[in-house]
């Protein structure tokens, strides 16, 4: 069973009602041992209170059990009150699932700048605490969805030395994605014995090569959380270097693969632009110029409509604050060559452009001719529904 | 006759079907007697070919006589082949009109990375050179339009010492619009006599208090180019520092005038959002939250449909770089207080918020509690109109 949760979790989820009726908006990840925290924040300073709550348990370096999250109310910008209503549902939680109120996590993702209807929260936090038993991925990741078409999460097994682990991943994240981090609620668990400054470190490293490598639409939210959850109930432990290369590649794979279905899910998204640039002074100037191509709207709402207007793509690198020679710079789209040392060429691969445009998944490479520095980044396009899900997003 | 050129201008227009049949498309400003010349420019680096050819006759100092303009093609990433086309077409145009090719200034406006069809032009300069006569600021504004749905010209007349100048502004613009410097192009004529120093000062600082705060969708173009020609046909010289504060005030509010009509025909757009932000802790970083604010994708689909979704106000603010103390931040809808020191107040406000943002005009004012700084910026909203026009621009 692929999508069993590793050993020793369990989760749940039950319908709040929170923003609409009839579907589950609040879950719960429960381990039935300590685990080891690793976790990556929004660099947002108006972090939610949820934020700020994991920010203070990850700090205090202790062991967690819990992972509370909600859908439709981000309870950011809610000041002190915001923070209060945290401190509450975790001295409930924590009671009735005999746990301490730090061991729990608090997520939370939804419409900015309202409070907490704490009503629902004590009505539904006894059901909730009773929920977990579910070995199986997709009723939590359910539970966290926004605007996301389709619920986000995958599992691997991994074989170190001493026997095989689990790592399983539960995202969320539509809109207001961009690096920095990528905007989300993501957990990724596993039932390895990691040690606390490896597990965060290889998750440091993970994210900044793949979430951290993705937009939507340039906006970095209050909100954004990864949390890292390791239990050592599979009795394994990560022991030797070679484990933690293996567990870390199959961290950064199995990321890589969630950042790829935040971006496919790009809120009204149809098409998914594959940036690299190449040849920059360094990799800070090349992220540089793939976050500029990649949140462009002029480019963005190009590819949605499959027009080769390969001329925006430079036209936003020249603005982007890369330094370069323009007479150095080229440009493939598709495969396809057009922009050579500053010049156009094959006008005459028009046709065939177009034919490949017609894909799902769109490459754009990017050559700067100054330097060794690359980067990489995936975009989603933009199109109408783009703007009818953003302008009636709280109707 | 308000919309007249000031004395010693007269403008023509043909139709080269450079893009489409049957518009004017390619239009000419000719001065009987020379004119002496301020211009900005793009700061994207690969600016066209005509940006270059503007940016070496500023350079030169000397006067110029006459510009021509064209809409259709941008004449930007084209390389040698480029510039050579731009020397081709003043040379031509110069023997036509009795004046030497580096009095001559070219703007265009267009697709980026095509060449020019060198056919058309040598077909239409001519027709062009012998268009002139008109002393109407409209025909040679339509020559300019691309997704413009109205042409932007303004006139004015101030009273200097000497006597009384007129002031005119053409110009495009609708899409590809940013600060640093709006994305368009501009022209501004006066039949005032002005110290070259002192006209190239009044139009940067201008333009830097007009068009540099708008903003339609954050991408700058590779033809931004705003021309001021000053030809003294009135016989009124501006003489005495009063004269200068005079004509500088004067050119900024037409500068204004023309700034919101690029904001309010933003492609696709329905308001103009006029963002202030106060207390920050240089205008610098004032100036930073406020293009963080009038790019957020998410900011300007919430304004199109009506939406008071304030929070996502504070996120842009919140990602933007700024340096702030989140519980000093405050922020005001439509003239409505929403959030106070980090928290949201007026809950009760929101029907009252919804019947203000049907206006065309949205006030958002923020409060970041941190100094002195502060800054300005118009922007438009995002709406469906915009994602058509860009989808299918060049089809």
């Amino acid at each position: 069973m692929l999508d069993d949760l590793p050993l020793g979790f369990s989760a749940g989820a039950v319908a709040c009602a929170f923003k609409k009726e009839g579907r589950d908006d609040l879950g719960i990840i429960f381990s039935d041992r300590p685990c080891t925290l690793a976790a990556m924040f929004t660099k947002n300073i108006f972090c939610a209170a949820p934020v700020q709550v994991c920010k203070q348990i990850l700090a205090a370096g202790g062991d967690v059990r819990a992972i509370i999250a909600n859908s439709g109310q981000a309870n950011a910008c809610t000041g002190e009150q915001g923070l209060n209503n945290c401190h509450h549902i975790q001295r409930e939680a924590a009671a009735m699932l005999g746990i301490r109120a730090n061991e729990i996590l608090l997520i939370s993702t939804g419409v900015i700048g309202a409070q907490f209807d704490m009503g629902k929260w004590d009505k539904n936090l006894p059901l909730l605490a009773k929920s977990p038993g579910s070995r199986d991925a997709e009723g939590f990741t359910r539970a966290i969805m926004t605007t996301d078409a389709f619920p986000k999460f995958a599992s691997r097994d991994v074989d170190l030395s001493g026997g095989s682990v689990r790592l399983t991943v539960m995202a969320k994240g539509a809109g207001m994605i961009c690096p920095n981090m990528a905007t989300m609620l993501c957990v990724a668990i596993t039932d390895a014995l990691v040690p606390r400054v490896e597990w965060q470190r290889m998750f440091e490293q993970a994210v900044n090569n793949t979430f951290n490598r993705v937009t939507v639409d340039g906006d970095t939210s209050t909100n954004d959380t990864i949390l890292g959850l390791a239990n050592g109930a599979s009795g394994v432990a990560a022991a030797t270097s070679a484990d933690y290369d293996l567990l870390s590649q199959a961290l950064t794979e199995i990321l890589a693969k969630t950042a790829y279905m935040l971006v496919q899910d790009g809120e009204g998204a149809s098409k998914v632009l594959h940036i690299t640039v190449e040849g920059a002074k360094n990799d800070g100037d090349a992220a540089l110029a793939a976050r500029s191509v990649g949140n462009s709207q002029l480019v963005k709402t190009a590819i949605y409509g499959g027009d080769a207007n390969w001329g925006r793509i430079i036209n936003a690198v020249g603005y982007s604050g890369v330094s370069a020679n323009p007479d150095e710079v080229g440009l493939y789209l598709c495969g396809i060559e057009r922009f050579r040392k500053g010049q156009p060429v094959n006008d005459d691969m028009e046709e065939e452009l177009a034919r490949q445009l017609r894909k799902k998944d769109v490459e754009i490479r990017i050559i700067l001719g100054s330097g060794p520095g690359k980067s990489g980044l995936l975009a989603s396009d933009l199109g109408h529904e783009y703007v009818t899900l953003n302008s009636d997003y709280r109707s």
